[in-house]
């Protein structure tokens, strides 16, 4: 069975566009309004508020409720949502690793004490 | 100017979707078929054989070389690059919310030299 997890789903598909990772990485410095997320991206205002509505959607960012501005501020828990999913993959798979490693390291010793 | 990097693209869309994570979560454990990874998702294996193959564009699996069986195997080099650019942000974010207590603890201190 799989386990639908909608909420990686959206973090993971706000993720892998690179103009949504640079928006990012600009409000990890500091909250911005939609104008100055736009400028260094070359992008018109309309493809920067449909970037913006998925990052939302994933509850990457929030924006402010000044009806003029409205700043977009990065929120970090999805972050260590994605991240931990990633390194408890890691994780399983190194403890396997390990564990092979292990049991190769074994039977090298039982050869050589038959030698 | 957006930075296009294809490979974080292409990990992070393969991330997207349940079926595969579920898919690289099994592989983590250790080598599988493609029949062996399609029973526990309840697909047919066209749809399997269609969401391995964006796994292995991401380079998140390999396949064997066997022509009967070509296992598929994880490959965790890409888990770490993904893991990486989102630890990456998370470090900045966190280092600018120290710099801002910092900020406002001096703040306060002030405010309480002053009474």
């Amino acid at each position: 069975m799989v386990k639908y997890d909608t909420e990686l789903d959206a973090i993971f598909t706000a993720l892998a566009h690179p103009a949504r990772r640079a928006m990012l990485a600009r409000l990890g410095r500091g909250e911005a309004t939609v104008g100055e997320l736009a400028r260094p991206l070359a992008m018109t205002l309309p493809a920067v508020t449909k970037h913006l509505k998925m990052l939302e959607r994933a509850r990457l960012i929030s924006r402010g409720r000044d009806a003029q501005w409205r700043p977009c501020r990065l929120e970090a828990a999805p972050l260590a949502t994605a991240s931990g999913w990633i390194e408890a993959q890691r994780a399983i798979w190194e403890a396997r690793l390990d564990r092979l490693e292990h049991y190769l390291h074994g039977i090298e010793k039982r050869g050589g004490k038959k030698r």
